[in-house]
């Protein structure tokens, strides 16, 4: 039905990975009420973060789904190692982006899903399953809230002042050198609300925040947000890595064009 | 059926108010819903928040619904000025609390109602018409989120670390002389998020926030807030105070006991 792993895509396959990445947001949405239901083991990961058995699961079913459906495609997900890393194509999965929130019994996490090809962007997922959206976007098929067309009205440099703008939290800017400049922009800007994970992602996709600056995200924190983003019709931008390979953790300027300029000249 | 406004409340009366605030409540979450699916205008008024055509039809016709229910209660609101200011009984309504957020399309905001007794409050309501949870509390009757009642765990000085503390924006800080604690509050505290409004004040109630502070919020803002914390098993304090009668506004810290006495440290 696709073509190999070396071929280039074609739309026709893009489509058809775009729906595959949708039916894979739907499985993971339904798989993560049915667990908000039931209690839940939390545990402390290496890094400190949280992991709960939900994000395991989830991500084990996902792998399963998508070694079956693309025996060829390479898998790279936050709780478990890579496969198949020599692939052209390469799925990126955060089963639960924002865990803290879902412990914490707030509604501002979700499941990310991305798709490249050989570095790419191909398809990319964001499902919110508490707030009932899930954003997606296809290489030049656009981007979409639930059936909605996401286009991000650019503003001008006066404009920016007016913007919500969503910073995650001090340590992560702090770990890359950055909390002299988050500390300016919060002195700096009105509107600057302490939002992050995917759902500023989402929120900086449909412009409902004029921008977001995020520091500390591995490559599954942000395997959706370019596209989403960039088909959306707004600016993405790497400011920052740390480390390599798959331990690698960036810092991104995303969002309307004329907002993600004003940061970049703070973060760039 | 009930009292007239100089006998003290009953619990029998408590009851029937927080019925009827639930009512209200229930009146208000339509009235969003429909108004969202309708074009808004949306203006800035003399103190630079916004104000939409839907904050002033759902006050009006809480007001109007108050008044015939309970006419000889007063009624302070945001969008028009207080009425019956001699009455025992006082309503206070914020028909959208975070008017940018709904303007922006966030769900960060909500409807709140509170009736006080002689300046103690008797019922509160903070009711989420997006994320579609109502939180309600009254008199000796403890808080609940829709039918779960709330009861705020405490956390010992070392559990501090890892509650999630939400404050609001930093201007509004800077407003009460407030901005330096703002900024040791980001450097001391790992798990800040900018969340203010009354989504930030029901999430303190509920505990997944552990305890919030926040500036510059008038009467109508807070009146539900002490009493959905304090029913919930929590603590509220004032810590500031700016300006007079309806047009005083206040600095709070709200949330379980442990957070807001390690908050009352640095901002009491």
């Amino acid at each position: 039905v696709h073509g190999g792993a070396g071929a280039a895509p074609t739309t026709r396959q893009v489509r058809w990975f775009a729906a595959a990445a949708l039916g894979l947001a739907e499985v993971a949405r339904r798989l993560v009420r049915a667990g908000l239901r039931r209690p839940r083991s939390v545990r402390r990961k290496a890094d400190r973060t949280l992991v709960t058995d939900l994000d395991i699961a989830i991500e084990s079913r996902l792998r399963a789904l998508i070694g079956r459906r693309f025996p060829d495609h390479g898998i790279v997900g936050e709780e478990a190692p890579p496969v198949r890393p020599e692939s052209a194509y390469q799925w990126y999965i955060d089963p639960i982006d924002g865990t803290t929130s879902l412990v914490r019994g707030l509604p501002l996490f979700g499941t990310i899903l991305g798709l490249h090809y050989r570095g790419r962007p191909l398809v990319g997922v964001i499902d919110l399953p508490v707030l009932g959206h899930r954003y997606h976007a296809a290489l030049g098929l656009g981007a979409w809230r639930d059936h909605r067309r996401l286009r991000l009205r650019d503003v001008s440099r006066a404009g920016v002042a007016d913007e919500i703008i969503a910073a995650s939290n001090r340590p992560l800017f702090a770990r890359f050198g950055a909390a002299r400049a988050f500390d300016r922009l919060l002195r700096e800007h009105p509107r600057v609300r302490g939002y992050g994970d995917c759902v500023a992602h989402a929120w900086a996709a449909e412009g409902s925040v004029g921008g977001l600056v995020d520091f500390g995200v591995h490559r599954w924190d942000i395997a959706a947000t370019r596209i989403l983003v960039e088909e959306a019709g707004g600016r993405f931008v790497i400011i920052g890595e740390r480390g390599r390979g798959a331990g690698a953790t960036f810092g991104i300027l995303a969002g309307r064009p004329g907002v993600v300029r004003w940061l970049e000249r703070r973060f760039g």
